[in-house]
């Protein structure tokens, strides 16, 4: 009935879903049917989401309704404003993610995953952070505003100015792009929980955790500052030679799944040309000299530019501060936990492999006494 | 690469471990070599969380380090106290401890699971249950005693008095008999969340969302309430008959892995016998006929009385109100969740399946004006 362990369950298909589609010998990601390109320049968060959780694009109608059900949704409970402000102003923003929405779900018991209880969650995540951020800088929490989109808001909320038209839609396409992966660390979390019969929040309280992890979501800012690193070392190249010699990673490099260009690191670094240059220009040339380092070291793997590498000069341009990008990250995938939540739930069977045991044989204890 | 999807991954082995073996063959529990039949009577909680920790069963020395180490966490953070406080009354108690463990973590950060984290967390749980349930029956909360072991101090807690030695014992073997059993999916989901490199916290708040689903802990007290069902009906084996013809699910029956009766269940069923007549009584005779049911319906199929049958009655004895059965649970887990963790940490690769993709083949998206 078992066969051999496989570390990591690399290879192990862990979920059927047609939520997305990593078609990485095409270089393509496919959500619910389309191709990530052709819905990252043209709809917004709001549409991708719907899209996400019912499988099918919104007719107008149903766009209107899924926005201004988002829209009505920001406002925390007063139990996650209290937990929140009792949060130490030192928190991790990640850790103030995880605390404050399991607060803010407690009134979602054991409902049954539903779009509205996603549409709940999916709405609390840009208050949450907003409302942390400005305590941390001393500054009145802003109420959220509802003329505005999910992307415009969270920018409102953070920075207490309209931001403008390209930050809006950048923030927008960032959000679009992160929004669903296939299965992957966090994801596949959100699933197991699910796989209980245990709720919505439970399995979104557990996917911010995993997203945490520097392994998974949890490094984004680390590109920033191995960049600063480099610049400030001046010969890159010799200097990046030197971290190899070191076994430092590069950052930014490195995924199981693609064998061409990541296609969301394409869209990014054209948004990062455009309204970084500066980032851009030092990254382009990181980038270079990191390929061909890493194609002499593995001539046989492929390209490996990974989305956080432009994701951070994107994010650094909007004017998000860097311990913010992985809380950011979650803001947009929370909508795909979502939906991989709801799929389980439909479908469902109790995610529970087996376990090996590689413990000592049985044995009579020594009593207490004489052990020494 | 990849091989046919299995649901629910089973049979698949989604980790190697030493901390626990369940032979089902043999009817046999093993807690890192040791079979809980020598662990259960003998032991205290402190020694066998020790034992899972770390491998070895502790030294005098050793065994009074950890459990004063543990009394001398049971404080709440300010920061958990208030976000505890601000918890509407009617709350979960498994939504409470997933909140309030998130708080009372939050000065962890990333840190490097260790036990001494273990320590820090599985001290926490008994205080927040105990502290909201006083909440909840509008007692002042009492502070914990260092000078009583963590089932006695827990029994304090909650109830504000000295409980008998029998309930004390009671508790402290059934905190033994459910520490860790293999790999399950509350289990799995820490696993998966440390696999990231993220903390053990994050890890912990997954896996009590998982343990709440009524398919993994959250069914305990749901034998109680059958119990009360089938006793008011008057002919217990006409009325269980009929449940079956109804489809009804009899509750505490039914495992995966043991084909001979569950060690854990037996040593809870003696326990009831002794401690809790009335309900052995009915139990005693619910469990007969359920099984000569269950035989009748599939006679291939082994024994089936699951941990949460004799629970139930062993909890009730001890004065635990039913809502917090699976907090209790979780009491008992936290010690091998925390193990489970420090061994991904120290063994890690991330835990990261693949998904088969069955949702529509790409097409091009029609622009929002043309879907009506």
């Amino acid at each position: 009935m078992s066969s051999a362990y496989v570390p990591g369950l690399e290879g192990i298909i862990g979920a059927q879903t047609a939520i997305s589609l990593v078609d990485g010998a095409n270089g393509r990601l496919i959500y619910q049917g389309y191709v990530i390109a052709d819905l990252a320049q043209e709809m917004s968060f709001e549409e991708v989401a719907y899209l996400l959780w019912n499988g099918n694009l919104p007719r107008r109608a149903e766009l209107d309704a899924v926005s201004s059900e988002l829209a009505a949704n920001r406002e925390l409970t007063e139990a996650a404003h209290t937990a929140l402000t009792a949060l130490p102003k030192d928190t991790d923003p990640m850790d103030v993610l995880r605390s404050v929405v399991s607060v803010q779900g407690v009134q979602h018991r054991l409902a049954k995953p539903s779009p509205p209880l996603a549409i709940h969650a999916t709405a609390s995540f840009p208050t949450i952070l907003a409302t942390f951020y400005r305590r941390q800088q001393g500054l009145a929490p802003l109420p959220p505003r509802r003329e505005l989109g999910h992307a415009a808001n969270y920018l409102w909320m953070m920075n207490g100015n309209e931001a403008s038209a390209e930050a809006v839609r950048a923030l927008n396409t960032y959000l679009v792009l992160l929004a669903d992966h296939g299965m992957n660390a966090s994801t596949f979390t959100a699933r197991v929980i699910a796989s209980t019969d245990s709720d919505l929040i439970s399995s979104l309280v557990g996917a911010i955790g995993a997203l945490k992890g520097p392994a998974h979501g949890g490094a984004p800012s680390a590109v920033l500052e191995q960049h600063e690193e480099i610049r400030a070392a001046g010969d890159a190249e010799a200097y990046m030679r030197d971290m190899r010699r070191r076994k430092e990673r590069f950052m930014g490099f490195g995924h199981r799944v693609y064998r061409v260009y990541d296609p969301r690191a394409a869209i990014l670094k054209e948004m990062c040309r455009r309204m970084n240059p500066t980032f851009y220009e030092l990254a382009a040339r990181i980038e270079e000299i990191a390929l061909k380092i890493l194609h002499e070291e593995h001539p046989e793997r492929p390209q490996s530019t990974n989305v956080e590498f432009y994701s951070a000069g994107v994010l650094q341009a909007i004017g998000l501060p860097k311990e913010y990008f992985t809380p950011t990250f979650a803001v947009s995938r929370v909508a795909g936990w979502s939906a991989h939540v709801l799929e389980q739930a439909a479908h469902n069977r109790i995610i529970r492999p087996q376990s090996e045991y590689i413990g000592p044989e049985p044995r009579k204890p020594v009593p207490l006494a004489e052990r020494g």
